[in-house]
């Protein structure tokens, strides 16, 4: 499921919230966390205290062209270095315990972002390290924590999974794209008039050929196909078609009958 | 980012989509792709011709402990074979181009693929390899493609990702988490009678170690500190600290003035 659109630009646009990775083990992580970043429109990376130092060469490898992010990470010692600049940060957690702060869904967190960005304020967004995540620490310099609603069966979360999450909630936050639509690729629903028309069509030829049997089903059977034409929207292009199927197998038929 | 729950049963609870994985390059995508489906609740995987066989030991070191999802595999040569006996099929698809088909974004597909279940039908989801996505071929199979809105500017979304947006969107129709709350482990928070008790106690020592400089002044710098102590929720274990700590300070004081 790729297709990545080479020469497109990954510049930052508006205010977005900056993506903190707090002692990140894996330099393959946070390539692919740089790649869903991108995903959803977040181009502002942080590392705090990165185990295996900074730059690595296999994060490039696993960021699928989202380099640009990665050239521009900023590197940090401590947390309260990494956010030092920001007025509010958020911890993302699976199970907080013993924490008493605001707590969020990805989607609220989301909304809250958005809301603090719509202000002109930098906001953060923190992930902790693969085997263990944020610590108490950690959280405690976070404003509010977000806790993706998941399996509860099931907490293992990949770090770049739960970067994903974050950056399609945020993206979907503007997004306007309907729930459902027909695709339409330059084509043109057809009218009730056309549809009519290519009934009309397949019923002549189904009563040249003796198609209902009995005078008595042919209004039942005529129901049945107007219903089945019916349920979902049909294409000019479709009907076109389907007049050429009628009309050749009717025209196999009669060749056959000579 | 993790904490797994090694004991927690990973059994198929209902009936859940099952995810088609349509000639899968890499194992190791196969594996990441299993664990976001527990991340989900999402238990039944098939595959259709994965390039490098099955069963294939890399999978299952990339799952993360979602094994009984890989052990229940399903191995099948064709599209046709996998989605045989199911009654509605989805197809994921970053830009679908030349295909009339009903499009939903990843919510909108969750809404109609937990519809659809709740009828009692079989449903599937289906992806496409890594490189390539799904091919035309296999999207004339499908009831419905689903398009993710993500940045169109970076469009390379991992397997393993656009499966975890699925799982996520899947969970998400059931889950009745509030979208914001505060943590509540064990904790109470405190009532407006409690808070006043306290700003009662701060005020008073502020009042005898002449905190205001002027008595004109008091009003405004005591409403300045009730906003404070009134912005967030205060729990009452808070409060007990809040209390101990004015009362240390006044005490510190007044043992030096001594």
């Amino acid at each position: 499921m790729t297709g990545r659109d080479g020469g497109a630009p990954l510049v930052p646009q508006g205010n977005t919230p900056v993506v903190i990775l707090v002692r990140p083990q894996l330099a393959e992580n946070v390539g692919t966390a740089a790649r869903a970043m991108a995903n959803g429109g977040l181009f502002h990376m942080r590392l705090v205290a990165p185990r295996d130092g900074w730059p690595q060469e296999r994060a490039w490898r696993t960021a699928s062209g989202a380099d640009r992010i990665l050239d521009a990470v900023q590197v940090y010692e401590t947390v309260d270095d990494a956010v030092a600049d920001l007025h509010h940060v958020y911890a993302t957690c699976p199970r907080p315990r013993h924490v008493i702060k605001p707590i969020m869904t990805a989607r609220g967190g989301a909304a809250e972002l958005h809301a603090a960005t719509g202000r002109g304020l930098k906001v953060g967004l923190m992930f902790g390290p693969e085997r263990a995540g944020l610590d108490t620490e950690d959280m405690a310099r976070a404003d509010g924590l977000i806790r993706y609603p998941l399996n509860p069966a099931f907490m293992s979360l990949n770090l770049a999974q739960a970067v994903m999450i974050m950056a399609y909630e945020w993206w979907m936050i503007n997004d306007q794209t309907d729930a459902r639509e027909l695709m339409t690729n330059e084509t043109h629903i057809a009218t009730k008039g056309e549809l009519e028309n290519f009934m009309g069509h397949l019923i002549s030829e189904l009563d040249e050929c003796g198609f209902w049997r009995s005078e008595q089903k042919r209004p039942g059977m005529v129901r049945n196909l107007r219903h089945f034409f019916t349920r979902g929207e049909v294409t000019e292009q479709e009907l076109r078609t389907l007049h050429g199927v009628v009309r050749e197998l009717a025209n196999r038929r009669k060749t056959s009958e000579k």
